[in-house]
């Protein structure tokens, strides 16, 4: 089958993000598996993302890249999903999608080399450092149950990327985060795209 | 006037991307001048931004921090003024706001402390290098007069960003950049923002 959307993803990578917002928006798609180091970075993939980084996705002929980027699209281009709030009413939707690919991200990324932003230096990091991120994220989160009020793509993303600092054990299990990520995760959708991710993770290990 | 729109910035802070938004936009906003650690890192501001940092808005009651999750913002909310394609044509729109907060930011703050990451742990940083960043939005902008076929916010977001750089001398001035900023900021909104923060930056500094 050829489907209109095909996914571009390693099974090992933030792809299982993308994965699950997929799998929540139900629509058929094609998987291609790009290996690190390998396929991932050369043509025909660097047409796709110049990057060289999975995931991606293409639909319609429109290449979109970066995890967070890809869930808001697909949120909007499957409105039936009901995944994004109307455009009039997106104030936390963007702030805590664009809080968490942005200060999150860099505050994950900086603690997995343990380097700290010298604090004369802290003003030129969107996340100030660690603590102020995770902090940040706490306060803003507060009691909500979820963020815009119902499940969204922003709630997939914030918790996927938490989640990963808590698997990754970078993050304590504060009450409020793993509570939140258990809300979150509590989907089918999150259940059917962790096991094709595991079945896929096995069966390029088998080929490998 | 109280406005339904507050601006909360100081004039030499990346604010001044908010402020170009909102001359684009046209509806009336007070602003609020908030000083580096000083009352941006004190009650009530914290219970607008629990990360201290400027801008933020207030519009309607809903706040929103993170300078891409602004500028998104006020596109959708005031979709007269045409800064936002329609939600289901958002692809290269949202590629590259998430790119710029994203990867590029990361790029920016970890050269301005002279960090490189180490080779082996790049992919945990979603910008790569700084060269895998920088030759990743020169090839993803190509030859494209603005990003989406006409200027958006994602204009203003990612020219603002390519314009810092440009200003600090970090990036050197590749025709491809310098032609597409001067593109972007060819406007009257561009010229009417930067006055405005100019002439606070004077004004606060007098009262200093």
């Amino acid at each position: 089958m050829v489907a209109d959307l095909t996914f571009y993803t390693n099974p090992q990578s933030r792809g299982q993000i993308v994965r699950w917002m997929l799998e929540e928006v139900g629509a058929p798609y094609d998987t291609e598996y790009l290996g690190y180091g390998g396929t991932m970075k050369a043509e025909p993939y660097l047409s796709i993302n110049p990057m060289g980084k999975v995931p991606a996705i293409r639909h319609s002929g429109k290449v979109v890249t970066e995890v967070a980027a890809i869930c808001t699209y697909l949120a909007d281009a499957f409105p039936e999903a009901g995944l994004a709030p109307p455009p009039a009413d997106r104030a936390d939707y963007y702030r805590f999608l664009f809080f968490a690919a942005g200060p999150l991200e860099q505050a994950f990324s900086l603690k997995a080399v343990d380097f700290t932003p010298p604090p004369e230096r802290r003003a030129m990091f969107g996340h100030g450092c660690w603590e102020d991120a995770i902090g940040g994220i706490e306060r803003m989160l507060g009691d909500r149950e979820f963020i815009t009020g119902r499940f969204s793509a922003a709630d997939l993303y914030v918790s996927s990327q938490l989640g990963f600092m808590l698997m990754f054990g970078m993050l304590e299990p504060r009450p409020s985060f793993s509570a939140y990520v258990a809300r979150c995760t509590d989907r089918d959708a999150y259940r059917r795209a962790k096991q094709l991710d595991e079945q896929a993770a096995e069966e390029l290990k088998a080929q490998a």
